[in-house]
């Protein structure tokens, strides 16, 4: 009886009851399913196979992963001038090994692109950019595309994501490097075009810069394509329209989605969606400079880092949607666009929330989360 | 030539195009659909039949619309002490005519309730609850359920939301009618349960007092259900659960989500997910009281009002998942929830904001929007 009246209020209050229960409904809730344990804070992958991936531990070594037979070997050869974050006195030390990438023609030639922490003795640390070939799982015929120079002994935003784009071009993203906007030179970093700081930089996947980078003057480093960028981990390209989109870190709110534009400057220090987080600094009237103004920013702290495009099969109605996981409320975004436009964006796993540094699809469409923990894990996304 | 690259590209960047595309992923995104105009900042909206709808006008009339003839009239015998926002000098004056919901029994006995802003010569206006019959588009034998006593002078947060729960009683919710922390008395109005605001209220149908309301003390106003609310003007019940689920306005963020407890306490203004108002206001020490907590807030304002549960065919991905929609962004956010845990968090509509009152389905569960607005118009929701 009390549930006949039931019926009856919600049919009346506007909130019925006659839905029909369908596979749709009932199945596309994502869950995570953990594939992979123990790895020391992964921060990318790039699939090899179905089964086998390269993972980048931040705060360990270049490995080579099977999901199904959960073994894990170290690939040898890295760079002996990494430095981490292990036993680090600064609490979110960014130091370590960041972006792997396969070559377009892996299959063929066997090479591959990563970023990681260098140091230099006597003058510190900043990011660099290696491609090398992968022989019986060492790295071998190494080649550095860049060294973001100089090197300081600040232990914060690097950068280092790296994408390749629909021209075939290699993009990579290294970050101001600071943590202070006190501590900024006249003209800020990110602003400045002869500093490769604050930038996203655009090569031939042989290393050479390409004859149609932007002219931002005779002093610019050839290599800049964008500037103005605080601290851009993640960048990803947008599958129906070759568009690349990319994460950039803001400090006090100011976390922020942006369209990759030739020659775009993204504003930072001089305007943010978010607040700077020295109060007594306040950056230089900048003339003739015109910002690019970000597709989305977020009003609360959420450190966007690896994002990715879903082309899958397991969740039909993502299709083509921006998944973006953030580190600093454990959350994972996604967005649906169409063209340039964000129509919806939603919060995902709010119950069940893991500081994630990446999400990245395998070979046949599979969703995977990165999370960055000390026992770091490898989570499948995929529908209830 | 760059097509194919481009495929090699994302398949091995991670992001591939083997995706189909399917009548979900294209069918399921949302879009809008102006059905009706020229409503004078409709409020609520009470389904007759399919076609035919009771609103309530904030600033204008209880009318009854055709949404295929598009016409419209006024429903007789309003009353008289009605008091609205036409002409207001304060900006945001919340005075006018609030919730319509139709009786469970409203086809055999015609009977019907309302809430609006009542004023009183001398005194000022408060919040008014009425249950009256619909004959020959009048509403006569009208019956006051709740005066929500003192009358004042004061424009704001009247509440007004109407729901009945499974249990078959009617659920009220009355505003603080504050808009300073530091007018509030001694006991705050909505830790008083001696005051009738701040409060969501139960009664029969008949406007009695349930027998198995809590017991909230001797002096305490019977028809009392839960306490310690700033502003609550959307309130409404989970499908699969009978949970009665509740929007709360913040002042500076602290916009909440809440689910009923019989003799619950939402904290206000002792405690809130945002930050008070008045600067120079602390609120008292309250001892031996538990406040319960919001099952959702937002980190930015978005004034959520009226709210529904989604049982609707059009988006079986979406059924029984909580809609809000919002005043201050113009936001349309949808929750899905499992029992009381929320697993995600959609806004919608990102490109196209407009001022929301109310979220609403027909009898048959198609999706409706009220618009706030001086031509307020009555959007459908539809798959595109």
């Amino acid at each position: 009886m009390r549930y006949q009246l039931f019926l009856i209020v919600l049919l009346l209050a506007g909130c019925n009851k006659n839905s029909p229960t369908t596979d749709v409904s009932t199945n596309i809730q994502p869950k995570k399913k953990i594939v992979f344990e123990g790895l020391n804070c992964p921060w990318s992958i790039a699939f090899l196979n179905e089964n086998e991936a390269l993972v980048t531990e931040k705060n360990g070594a270049l490995v080579k992963v099977n999901l199904q037979t959960k073994t894990k070997i170290t690939i040898k050869g890295f760079p002996k001038d990494l430095t981490d974050s292990i036993g680090a006195i600064h609490i979110g030390d960014n130091s370590g090994i960041f972006e792997i990438l396969l070559h377009p023609s892996f299959e063929k030639n066997k090479k591959l692109f990563f970023s990681y922490a260098a140091k230099k003795k006597g003058v510190g640390k900043t990011t660099k950019f290696v491609q090398a070939q992968l022989q019986n799982d060492s790295l071998t015929n190494q080649k550095t595309i860049l060294v973001a120079e100089p090197y300081t002994y600040v232990n914060y935003h690097y950068g280092g994501g790296m994408t390749i784009g629909p021209d075939n071009k290699l993009y990579l993203t290294v970050g101001e490097r600071l943590f202070w906007e006190h501590d900024e030179p006249v003209l800020p970093i990110a602003q400045d075009v002869t500093d490769p700081r604050g930038k996203i930089h655009r090569f031939n996947l042989d290393g050479t810069i390409p004859n149609d980078n932007p002219n931002l003057g005779k002093e610019a480093i050839p290599s800049i394509y964008a500037m103005g960028i605080r601290n851009t981990q993640g960048i990803a390209v947008q599958p129906e329209t070759g568009t690349i989109w990319f994460t950039e870190h803001g400090t006090i709110q100011g976390d922020e989605i942006n369209i990759l534009k030739k020659g775009g400057n993204y504003g930072w220090p001089n305007v943010t969606s978010g607040k700077l987080r020295s109060d007594d600094y306040s950056p230089p009237k900048l003339e003739h400079v015109s910002f690019t103004v970000p597709a989305w920013f977020w009003q609360h702290t959420v450190a966007p880092t690896g994002l990715c495009f879903y082309t899958g099969k397991d969740f039909p109605h993502w299709k083509n949607n921006l998944l973006v996981p953030g580190l600093s409320r454990g959350s994972l975004w996604r967005f649906h666009i169409v063209g340039d436009t964000l129509k919806s964006a939603e919060e995902l796993f709010l119950d069940d929330r893991v500081r994630s540094r990446k999400v990245a699809q395998s070979p046949e469409g599979k969703l995977y989360l990165l999370t960055d923990e000390e026992n770091g894990k490898i989570i499948q996304i995929l529908p209830k």
